[in-house]
């Protein structure tokens, strides 16, 4: 199929040309694959994100009031390096220090660790979380693979607001760590991603299949079955996540559902529908519930489900405060 | 691929259920296809829109505070029945009369039109608009199609904001005449839509390809060349559309980039920034630009460009007004 690209091109620089063309409150950081947004307070804490790009609308769609203040992106799946994560955190740092929300994948803690430890030997005070709600499973070993995936909108949107509002970096440290733990992610594709400029899909689905456990770089699942039905997969994902949540009648959560790329609108309600259907069944609350393409894989076909326990008030109001970030 | 749906159950229902459920100030009117908002104040004329499903977030997603009051959907690429219709323009009417948007295809026209008459007959006062922004051609004939397509979600947008600041029918109907003759739209389809529960694509497209003047409901375009690359798929567009829509040097213009389904997010930023540089290069002013899945045709991928002259101030107004339509 055609990709929509310019041979050559740099399409994460393109992405940002477009980006700050649309939204005048939104600017590159020098020639970073970075942006800010002008309006945060310095009176706030700053918060970073990123990661390789092709998870658009993330992370620059969260950059804005009461989200993040400034994301920076790598190459297409490629966490950005770690000098170019220290400029940005230089950039950011008003005195009062910046807080980084990474994702749970080991090239990004490489590069984001080590411009941590470089802006805290020049006295900059960095804290960070890191996003670790996926339960899919490595396939010969069957040890959860806690890779940080949608979720990470969740510490986005409520660690964001909390900067917002005033929040210290002890703080901010506190609530990610508190929120990073309550949540779980579990999804499955219908079609693997094709890298943009390539042709090639990144693993191969048989014909009538599904993956379960698929990651956002276009690694495939951990088990490949023939598809039987929406309601059958709501069923075994909610069961899974169960497992992991342990949640009790009553108990009240936030609801995500992220289509990684190209499904359908349509069948991402559908989806959904049968979602909210077998929680119903155990009688949780569905304080929050919101779905779109929130952190996709190029175009790769599939949904996931995030919950998250919510444990305090507060991040109710923080999920529904308003924010002009364009990806939210 | 795999279609993510439930086999012998109503799509559009399950819809429904998932929207309601998400959104408890959405209801659906008695067991009808179509869902109105409880908060819209009896005191304004309530729009009602509505059309074949298969375009999510259209046309559900754009009703709430500022948006539509009501839409109605039938099954995929289908209009509801006149009857149906009739019933919502029923209940939405409070003595003040109800405003209708419809898109232009024959059968959208056959079903609402019989519907308005009827309502007409019983007292009701209804106006309406006819959206047909769309510029593509017939393949034998080279007239014009003006099907309604993505400008209708700008129709929704400022004749709603209209309509809760408390414009009456008229007015409502000289604005909704003067946006739809303001405005065109072109777009391309990389990939064809396959309609939900069945499998086979609704026009073939050989490997490498991209298809002109798409329509939403599966039409191929008017015609099929080699893709070569996005800045030359949007200067190719935007030329035609100068064509139509005459612009000069200093216009104002409001911007949406539809993204048909598939098309992943990076694209439709690298398209959205050629698309930007080309409209530079004329000077004309962006006042408002909006990209995203505003009115998709399924699982199609493809992109397409609407531009709507901004002939007053108060359009911006009307669109840069917050609304709680989660599709907007």
């Amino acid at each position: 199929m055609v990709q929509v690209c310019n041979k050559g091109m740099d399409f994460v620089l393109e992405n940002i040309e477009a980006i700050t063309k649309i939204n005048p409150h939104l600017k590159q950081i020098g020639n970073l694959p970075a942006i800010y947004h002008q309006g945060v307070s310095e009176q706030q804490i700053p918060i970073l994100s990123g990661g390789g790009s092709g998870h658009e609308p993330a992370h620059f769609g969260y950059v804005g009031q009461g989200m993040l203040t400034a994301a920076i992106s790598g190459p297409i799946f490629v966490p950005p390096c770690a000098a170019d994560i220290l400029e940005v955190i230089r950039f950011l740092d008003k005195g009062r220090g910046v807080f980084v929300i990474v994702k749970n994948f080991e090239a990004d803690l490489r590069e984001f660790s080590q411009a941590i430890h470089a802006a805290r030997a020049e006295g900059i005070a960095v804290k960070y979380v890191v996003s670790h709600d996926d339960i899919s499973v490595e396939t010969a070993s069957f040890q959860l693979r806690h890779r940080g995936v949608a979720g990470t909108i969740l510490l986005h949107k409520i660690l964001g607001e909390a900067a917002a509002r005033g929040a210290s970096l002890d703080q901010l440290e506190a609530l990610g760590l508190q929120l990073a733990t309550s949540m779980a992610t579990l999804g499955f594709a219908t079609k693997p991603a094709t890298i943009l400029g390539d042709n090639h899909p990144m693993f191969q689905l048989e014909e009538g299949y599904i993956s379960f456990g698929i990651g956002i770089h276009g690694e495939p699942g951990y088990r490949t079955v023939p598809f039987d039905s929406s309601a059958a997969l709501a069923n075994e994902l909610i069961n899974k996540l169960k497992m992991k949540l342990k949640w009790q009648d009553g108990d009240a959560y936030i609801l995500l559902i992220n289509n990684l790329g190209a499904t359908s609108k349509m069948e991402e309600l559908i989806f959904t529908n049968d979602v909210l259907d077998f929680l119903a069944l155990d009688d949780l609350e569905m304080a929050f519930t919101k779905t779109g393409h929130l952190i996709t894989s190029l175009d790769m076909a599939g949904l996931s489900i995030t919950l998250c326990r919510l444990q305090d008030a507060k991040w109710l109001d923080y999920l529904q405060a308003p924010t002009d970030a364009f990806g939210w």
